[in-house]
């Protein structure tokens, strides 16, 4: 089998504007990056009652993914070999874990989106922008507090951290501002991940240019010396910001290795962040095809949640299916296995790991809509799975659990690999279903968590840190404490321990802050150790990574 | 008048396609970003011979610059004008300035570069991918070091710090891995601006993409406990950061408000840093055009003798001729006026001042080349000096200094208010003149740094601080003492100190460090206070800046 790269190599891709003429979009409605990457001018029309919105999500992961990228790749590709006109609406990769252990972030095998050297790299600078946006307001705040504080800041509470876009474990936490009076003023402060960033999340949640600047100019960078929030707009930054990502705003087309249509478009991470890509990519789609297949970041306990608690209420449309994502390996290691020992056939660790999956079939029927389980069979690779236990599974799905499914070997095959799963699917789109939020809005914060802990990890509720209490009562006077909540929580596990695999019961999820991000509209709230710098292991991916004097890359998967 | 950002915003630019056409590139030649901006594609090829080169260059000038890149511009528009076939080489603007108090680096008035909304801000995204490579390589050596420091790298000794693009004196220095054993090893780091990244000299002056690798691959992080340098090839990152800068490193391709081509690549500074665009830029131009106008950074003590001493022996290329931007309102500074008081006539002022021009064109001169002064007229500034003043300024130039000089108008005029220039220039270029370098490449370091003090500021010698008499026999004992050397030094003064202004004799040059750039291939000599990463002012110019629903820019400049 060829590696991925090499697959992309191979590909001839179209010009980008005949991909776009696909979609209808004529040569000054997008924005060429290059000969197979665009950007789609602004404004994006809001309109897109009729079409199909499926959504991709998945079982708790082995370390390595379940492939939901790929599957979603699949089934876009096989829903156009079925003439249904489909397009694909995706997150951008972020560098940081691309040069650590995660793999492309744009499929694989033969469902695989292109250019991926370029998509896994800078792409087309979204997350370089949001980067520079983010840490020129950092540098904006310190320099208001070295030139005289006249907001009246205090430096120990400033709330706007600073971000890179690499998985760095020696900026978690620093101080800065040494050296003497003409150096700044001395404080302790951290770096997220750039994936983590506000304005990343304020980006995935805009409608348009205006909203963002809305969302931008509400921002809380900090406290005053009597606790007052202070906000970009306080400080005068709403422009400059807004004038930063006036280009990352716009969705990215690009295409499969089938040709299929693919916006690619905002980053957040669905461990730490609401792990959906913007609204705007998902209208584009909506827009210009007439099945569009979205994916939510890692399980559906963490992304599919937050799409449709939050997402889904801002674009107006819910999710006409749902595809859950499963592997035999998976659902193994949740069933106890160890990751070395996953390509023995061992069906009883195949029927207890299961019960993950139940648990996210369970939390995803409770929205009404229909839901699909696709069998990644990732065909070749050796914990891929018997035939007797991908068989076994499926008679579990379709019979103990009344669900549909369909095997799917999208890696090796591309679209081919998915046409059952893309019957089933289309089929069931054009069901009439009501959707049942999991929350009302008017919820309160702890009730919004409960809700999310019982209904969608299976658990028995929320436990507030002494920080995470205090937090609140200050949320709740500043009247902010009715927003909708992201939660970040480890994306191994359904409770908050990344240990504790499976589909365990009763557990409690432990909130150890609660930080309100007033642009995006919503409070995440930190449970666990979950953090928001992810670090490299020992031997990072960027070691194997090379590219000769063709420009030939190597070792980027 | 109308504002900067007025002007470029009722200027009609031609598709891209259209500029590269004027240069006989063909479609498949550029990659397009956007309608108005592209790529050079690689390789470009390395003869141009005939071809003619003006290097631009200024005095030492107030804060508000003296506008040498509005004069490149408005002299190759007025080349074009006289049908030379000319281009321009320019260096790309940093958003840390321009979120400062610098001012866009895309030209003003009737002399600008388009699209200047981009160009000020992200481009085509070189400065961004080269923050990610420099801190993704950061983020590599940190890791090393958690992860069981198998080169013995001291904590202590690392030399590679943090970069970026940003004007913000909070992050000048830091400490940095607190937080406990599962968050790296706690050390004092500092971030520079992305500007003095090596990174960026590095790009600057590659001739190719194997060029870059292999330059990357020198660069040393850092010493082990025992004093022995690490590179980048040690830690195995040179293909990783190679991919990373595998698009910054292609040329970018814009147009003046007049459609004279334009390739604005690199951004180093000329205080901190080497000063001049990429070389592929200026190779670029020199393939495409008969003139090519490129512009070496701040007074010409700083990026004129680096452009001489640096770039030169690397493209195979002198200039033909050398341009010296004055102005009334600078040389009047110089001769020891205020700000404040620059708009009142003075004669004598202006005169005492001009030492400083005096100086400037003695060192261009010493090397050989024609010199020629552009009077930079400023026209509607209320410092743009009277009619007298400015003809007292020309008559002293040609009668006393001997030297052609013309009155540019750009600003208010474009090309049209530089054609007396533009015509003594293609003359001038035309002699035969042989280059004479200002020392040998095997001085030892001292011997090259005396030269440049006394031939070129006109000063006595260099000393050298404790600190770098120990860092120069760390030099010596790797081999790396015959490497030409970069001065970071004030640009307002031509000593190191930056209120002494005019020209100044007999004075010492202050070498506090000596810092290796093995990868660009130079010896960073770091004088008197200079830093290398800014502050922003109490009122930055961010506060100013806004767009409207439009997308319709104000306040960026």
């Amino acid at each position: 089998m060829k590696s991925d790269i090499e697959i992309s190599q191979h590909c001839h891709m179209w010009p980008i504007e005949k991909i776009a003429k696909k979609l209808h979009l004529t040569p000054d409605q997008i924005e060429p990056y290059g000969h197979y990457k665009a950007k789609v001018s602004l404004p994006i029309k809001d309109q897109h009652t009729k079409q199909k919105l499926i959504l991709m999500t998945a079982i708790n992961p082995t370390p390595k993914g379940e492939g939901k990228t790929t599957v979603a790749i699949g089934l876009a590709d096989a829903l156009n070999q079925l003439h249904h006109n489909a397009a694909l609406a995706l997150r951008e990769p972020s560098i940081g874990p691309v040069m650590g252990m995660k793999g492309g972030a744009a499929g694989g095998g033969y469902a695989q989106v292109e250019p991926m050297e370029d998509i896994n790299l800078h792409f087309t600078g979204d997350m370089d922008a949001l980067t520079e946006a983010h840490d020129t307001l950092s540098a904006l705040i310190d320099a208001h507090i070295h030139h005289g504080n006249q907001l009246n800041l205090d430096p120990r509470q400033i709330t706007w951290h600073r971000v890179l876009d690499v998985n760095d474990r020696e900026l978690r936490n620093c101080v800065v501002g040494l050296g003497g009076r003409f150096s700044g003023v001395p404080r302790q402060d951290s770096f997220s991940i750039t994936a983590a960033s506000e304005l990343m999340a304020i980006l995935c949640l805009s409608r348009n240019l205006m909203d963002m600047k809305k969302r931008i100019s509400k921002i809380v960078i900090g406290y005053t010396f009597d606790e007052k929030p202070v906000t970009v707009k306080d400080l005068g930054a709403t422009g400059a910001l807004t004038l930063l990502l006036k280009d990352a705003i716009k969705p990215n087309l690009v295409q499969t290795l089938e040709h299929t249509p693919t916006f690619i478009h905002g980053g957040p991470f669905a461990n730490i962040a609401h792990g959906c890509n913007s609204i705007l990519a998902t209208k584009a789609a909506l827009n210009t095809a007439d099945y569009t297949v979205t994916e939510a970041g890692f399980g559906a306990d963490l992304g599919a949640e937050k799409f449709m608690d939050i997402v889904a209420p801002r674009i107006h449309k819910t999710p006409d299916a749902v595809v859950i994502v499963a592997s035999v390996r998976a659902l193994k290691y949740n069933g106890g296995m160890k990751l070395a020992d996953l390509p023995k056939e061992n069906v009883q660790a195949l029927l207890k790991g299961a019960a993950n999956l139940k648990q996210h079939i369970s939390s995803m029927k409770r929205y009404g809509k229909p839901v699909v389980v696709a069998i990644n069979r990732f065909a070749g690779a050796p914990d891929a799975g018997t035939d007797h236990e991908v068989q076994v599974l499926k008679n579990y799905i379709t019979k103990d659990l009344h669900t549909h499914a369909a095997v799917v070997d999208v890696w090796g095959q591309g679209g081919k690999g998915a046409l059952d799963l893309a019957k089933i699917v289309a089929k069931d789109c054009n069901e009439q279903r009501t959707f049942h939020p999991l929350y009302n809005q008017d919820d309160d914060l702890v009730t919004k968590l409960n809700k999310i802990v019982k209904n969608c990890y299976g658990g028995k509720k929320v436990v507030l840190s002494s920080k995470a209490k205090a937090q609140l009562e200050s949320l709740k006077q500043n009247g902010w404490d009715k927003l909708p909540v992201c939660v970040a929580k480890t994306q191994y596990s359904l409770t908050d321990d990344a240990h504790r695999l499976g589909a365990p019961k009763d557990f409690l999820i432990h909130v150890r802050a609660l930080e309100p991000k007033l642009g995006a509209g919503f409070i995440i709230a930190l449970t666990g150790k979950v953090l928001t710098m992810p670090g490299l292991p020992s031997h990072p991916a960027a070691l194997n990574m090379d590219i000769d004097k063709n420009g030939k890359i190597t070792g980027l998967f």
